[in-house]
């Protein structure tokens, strides 16, 4: 089993006081806003215990580590409104609401502090693009971040998916439990196709066992919303993945398609979930043509084995060989291009929206059927 | 690029004298010992520099170590008769010959012992049984182990497989020039069935790089002769695996059958040849019922990761599943029974030998060929 990252896995969740002071000023969280205070509760973000202040922002963005020295990737930040950041300023702690107004916890205010979004635009995403969806959002948000740490007397998912939904610590158990010394975890914002499930099974045959832990925060409007690719991953698993080395759990984060900042991101938060090992795709979180094919795969030579504490396996793009009857990659197939079966993104979802039958080698059935039911439905 | 076992990579070759001391005692090599030597010339023994002294010998037996505490699974011994024993003891150092009766090197005479037969069967292949072929071997050899420094002015491999002989110097920098930072060692006594293309192939996904290292020294008689197994080597990586990422060469060791202490000795002195990953399937070089399946898997639980310096990777047995319709383990299909096409040893020699089809999910056409040919003309 994997050591947490920072070596402490945390845990924010508090029994709900009878009554919360009704003279404290509230903070409505966002969607994202509750993905990241979901994160934070349940140990995901470890060691992270809440809304990170201006030390570690300002770290973070320049050396992709916390002002301790620890490999972080990613702003966690609570964003403010001007008008609420000032108000803010003469209370020790605010209530944290969720989207349907109920009471998910408390912060301590400990920092409020400017946000850079020019320079965490260049050094999170890579670009100042406005049309990058990751710039895109940051620009919308509110200009200050509110910093400190969070007691949470509840976990804001509405019961979506909840018996998917599991803590690192409950992760760590069942892994415990199935005596699994070494686990790959497979990260994922899209349907199980056979590329997808040759990898995560290549990883298997060498792991005790494979998480697969698909994102379910917000991704932007054109991925496959996550109701559906669970139907999806439901069907692939109980048809074609043995259960007892295979567990299917989701990932509460949102996207942010930061690409290789976020490869980092999901590989370190995965050793909190109990995984030692990571597989990383090409252009893994990435988006448009903002980031280089290998570049999730190359940032992972900035660390050391030691300090990153979970092996990233770094995969490439697979496809049917008719050359040898079997899903295989550049590496290990000889296949030239006419005997390769393979089809992007654009044309799959194309043939779904005509009704047409994806292959068999490119896709389960189980699966084709749900995708096109939600095409030709959409 | 691994490490050498030991820290340093030995090379025992030296330019042969003009003449060689016509007074000094002749040791004539076996074909084991001409294995032996070979791999002690070239460096694949590192950090053997010579055969075995008593200190190590006895060491390795009970502990699996060297004297100095270094891990090593295997004797390393030169058996001479008691005659030649007693002869020996007037010199300072003995010439070593081949099969041929040609000059090989010297060997400085530091230590003649007597073996201890019975704890080496015992502690080696954990049986006295004489119908195990290790022991069986050992209990025709001489009684006393000679000891001392080799020299090596030639190597002894009268040209057999020579252009895939490679010293680990030199698969190193093979190695170096392709960029590769990890490499796969598989070895193997068999020829390559779709079962273990499956295996390389999953291990080859996520290394740089795959070595196909297959044992060309001694075998027990009823295994398929090495030249045989190279043309099978050869028609697979032909047709079946990216040149780029596959490397063939052979190891020149004899096969011991000590199932689980040799697959240790066969990953350690993988790791002087380059690799960093070593394959270990289920009963790596058993024989017969004398280890557990698993056993070979968890001796390496014995060591920690840092001392031995290689990555083993476990393996299932594969077969070909019917509702996948691709090849699998255990932990990667659900198929039942009769949806699996595995095929026994012994089935398939006898398929050959009455010259059967063997099915395309378990060989290749192409090494069936070759196979088929052999047997039926044996």
């Amino acid at each position: 089993m994997s050591i947490p990252h920072g070596e402490i896995l945390i845990d924010l969740q508090a029994e709900a006081p009878q009554e919360v002071n009704s003279d404290l000023p509230v903070v409505a969280l966002s969607q994202r806003g509750q993905a990241d205070f979901e994160m934070l509760a349940t140990g995901a973000l470890s060691p992270l215990s809440g809304f990170m202040g201006a030390d570690d922002y300002h770290s973070v963005l320049k050396e992709m580590r916390l002002s301790n020295g620890l490999i972080w990737s990613l702003p966690i930040v609570l964003p403010v409104e001007d008008a609420l950041a000032e108000h803010l300023k003469s209370f020790g702690e605010a209530v944290l609401k969720g989207s349907s107004g109920e009471i998910l916890g408390k912060i301590k205010i400990e920092d409020i502090y400017k946000a850079d979004k020019e320079k965490e635009a260049e050094t999170v995403f890579l670009t100042s693009d406005a049309a990058h969806p990751g710039v895109a959002a940051l620009q919308k948000l509110g200009n200050w971040y509110l910093a400190g740490e969070v007691e949470a007397y509840k976990v804001p998912h509405h019961g979506r998916f909840s018996q998917y939904r599991h803590s690192p610590a409950e992760l760590r158990q069942l892994f415990d439990k199935k005596g699994w010394k070494t686990v790959v975890g497979f990260q994922t914002r899209n349907p199980i196709h056979r590329a997808h499930e040759y990898l995560t099974k290549c990883a298997l045959e060498f792991g005790d066992g494979l998480l697969i832990h698909p994102i379910v925060g917000e991704t932007k409007g054109d991925d496959i919303p996550a109701e559906i690719r669970m139907e999806c991953y439901e069907a692939i698993i109980d048809n074609y993945f043995p259960h007892r080395y295979t567990v299917l759990s989701v990932y509460p984060a949102f996207m942010r398609y930061a690409g290789p900042r976020e490869a980092i991101f999901h590989a370190i938060t995965r050793k909190n979930y109990g995984c030692t090992h990571f597989i990383v795709g090409r252009d893994h979180a990435g988006v448009g043509d903002y980031y280089g094919t290998y570049d999730a795969q190359k940032i992972f030579d900035q660390f050391t084995p030691e300090e990153l504490g979970i092996q990233p396996l770094f995969f490439e793009h697979a496809f049917y060989c008719k050359r040898t009857n079997s899903m295989a990659t550049t590496k290990t197939s000889r296949a030239m291009d006419h005997e390769k079966i393979f089809l992007s993104g654009s044309k799959v979802r194309e043939m779904l929206k005509n009704g047409e039958r994806l292959p068999e080698e490119f896709t389960r059935s189980e699966v084709e059927e749900i995708l096109r039911r939600h095409y030709q439905n959409g």
